[in-house]
């Protein structure tokens, strides 16, 4: 990686990834676009008509998202409609995505309450995330702790 | 699990669970609050020293944090103060958490800028994340389509 995404930016707590990611993504609007992009939306509308969201704050969020570097926008033939891309970096958000994913399914749907799945091309849900440690034992918050940077 | 977490509210988007996650925990706050009461904190100054955060944000997300069940709150002895704790589905946020960190340490960093890391007892930091379908392959937004409910 050359420059970092949010490179110059004011960040809440600039030492935790945590933060700079929430900084960067961290609202719902954020996420859910996120989110369809991966699913195949690409352009205003489609964002609009998934979302339900109002169109000025569609363009905000959208504007953010390339601004940092999630997104990227370019010209549909014809000149006047955007499409919308992920970049690598955004892509590479689906873990993050799959594991909102996962906690929602495991604690937001009553038992039997119906909700969309992620399927592979088998038609399969893939397995939970599990955080682990390097010799591959499960890890909670209780058995790890944060190290906080140098002076 | 008998009541689900946000049991009865309005969801931006009732039959996607990220969507639902995201209405619960997805903002920048929230996400902090639950980081850092994964680190140890629990009162409200613990809270308000780490995140710097205004009195009245802080007062208006701990409190919605606690109404949808993230959070579980006792007043100590003496009878002024408050603790919060993470309820169980509040802890298992832990994945959600873990993935954060990973991508803003993959992205949000230039290459040697120091940050924070999470370690396990034996001071070494996690493995990556890596959503996988049921046989163990790696999976990708490309990979993967979210399947709808049936209507």
């Amino acid at each position: 990686m050359t420059t970092p995404l949010g490179s110059g930016r004011e960040w809440t707590d600039p030492s935790c990834p945590v933060a700079r990611t929430a900084d960067l993504v961290g609202d719902r609007w954020s996420l859910l676009i996120v989110r369809d992009a991966m699913d195949g939306a690409s352009t205003f509308t489609d964002f609009q008509q998934r979302l339900g969201i109002a169109r000025n704050i569609l363009t905000d969020r959208l504007r953010k998202l390339v601004d940092q570097g999630v997104l990227t926008t370019s010209t549909l033939p014809g000149g006047k409609r955007h499409s919308y891309e992920l970049t690598a970096a955004g892509q590479d958000l689906f873990t993050v995505i799959v594991a909102l994913r996962q906690w929602g399914e495991r604690h937001a749907f009553a038992d039997g309450e119906s909700h969309s799945t992620l399927v592979d091309h088998d038609g399969n849900a893939l397995s939970p995330l599990r955080p682990e440690n390097r010799k591959g034992n499960p890890v909670t918050a209780a058995t790890t702790r944060v190290r906080k940077t140098p002076h």
